[in-house]
């Protein structure tokens, strides 16, 4: 029944946003008794904040394929992957617009994002480990590095980060770890 | 008369967002009469790409401080600056929602960027002519990795950019562009 209600949740986000976002509607989308879906979630903003933390708990895990550029093409297909999808990147987009709206949507927002970047900062420290980069490397630095262009292209043009995109931003985080900008 | 209607805009826009927007209530704001206008910008989303051209107008000149660096870091700093500004910050951040229920904004919104982006290319075109950078980078894609970083934690978090991601920012897309990640 969580499933379907989350699911339901990130449906009208994406079509209402969240000042038209209205419980009694999430139940009819899920087909769940609206009673059922006042009495466990009880607010639209607990209803998000359920939403985002069903993306986190079912989100990928990271890459490990014995090598910093490798991990963080896997992660940064993983984002351009994620933001391309028709659904899951408006979702994204409508959650970012929503976080502006109401404090509890921002905070399960930051807990997704800072969920994500933990999942992949060992791809750093690794690295950090096997010598690839300098001692003292920010690991959720680099990481916020890969994601952050390909966001701001989405973001700022509407368009899905393309292969390019995710080839530039592994490789400037990469040269710019390596010189030692993230320290 | 123009400047009082945008600024009556974007102050809606902010407050409540496009799908709450109303030209009538745009001329109230700016103390203008709404036959006026209603004659000269007709449309809500005519008065929203109204905004952005303004903002395109009125925006900052390039930096030229002679070294790449330094262009780039007054280019961090009026970005961050921007989104730290509560009223700009929130301006933009409401734009970039805007963008995605509106063709017409996305597109008068696509202009602003790349009107930004095109202002300060120069700085790289510069660094490439005194040898700084490798011949062939791609200057508009330099310019980008600056702002990148800035935008993704301003919209992922909430947060404005502070002095440490300035740095930061400037660090990076210099060390990679120097490494040749741009070309």
């Amino acid at each position: 029944m969580r499933e379907a209600v989350v699911r339901a949740v990130g449906d009208a986000l994406i079509e209402v946003g969240l000042a038209g976002l209205d419980l009694a509607d999430v139940a009819r989308r899920a087909g769940v008794g609206k009673t059922t879906v006042y009495r466990r979630w009880g607010t639209v903003a607990a209803a998000v904040a359920d939403l985002v933390d069903d993306m986190v708990e079912t989100s990928a895990p990271r890459a490990d394929t014995g090598g910093l550029a490798g991990d963080l093409r896997a992660n940064a297909e993983l984002v351009a992957e994620t933001l391309a999808d028709p659904r899951q990147g408006r979702l994204l987009a409508a959650l970012i617009a929503a976080a502006r709206e109401d404090e509890r949507t921002a905070e399960a927002l930051r807990r997704f994002y800072a969920a994500r970047i933990a999942v992949w900062e060992p791809c750093v420290t690794d690295a950090v480990a096997r010598g690839e980069l300098p001692a003292g490397t920010d690991a959720a630095a680099v990481v916020r590095a890969v994601s952050a262009p390909l966001y701001y292209r989405f973001l700022t043009s509407g368009d899905a980060p393309e292969q390019a995109d995710v080839t530039r931003a592994v490789d400037a985080a990469v040269a710019a770890a390596e010189a030692g900008a993230y320290r």
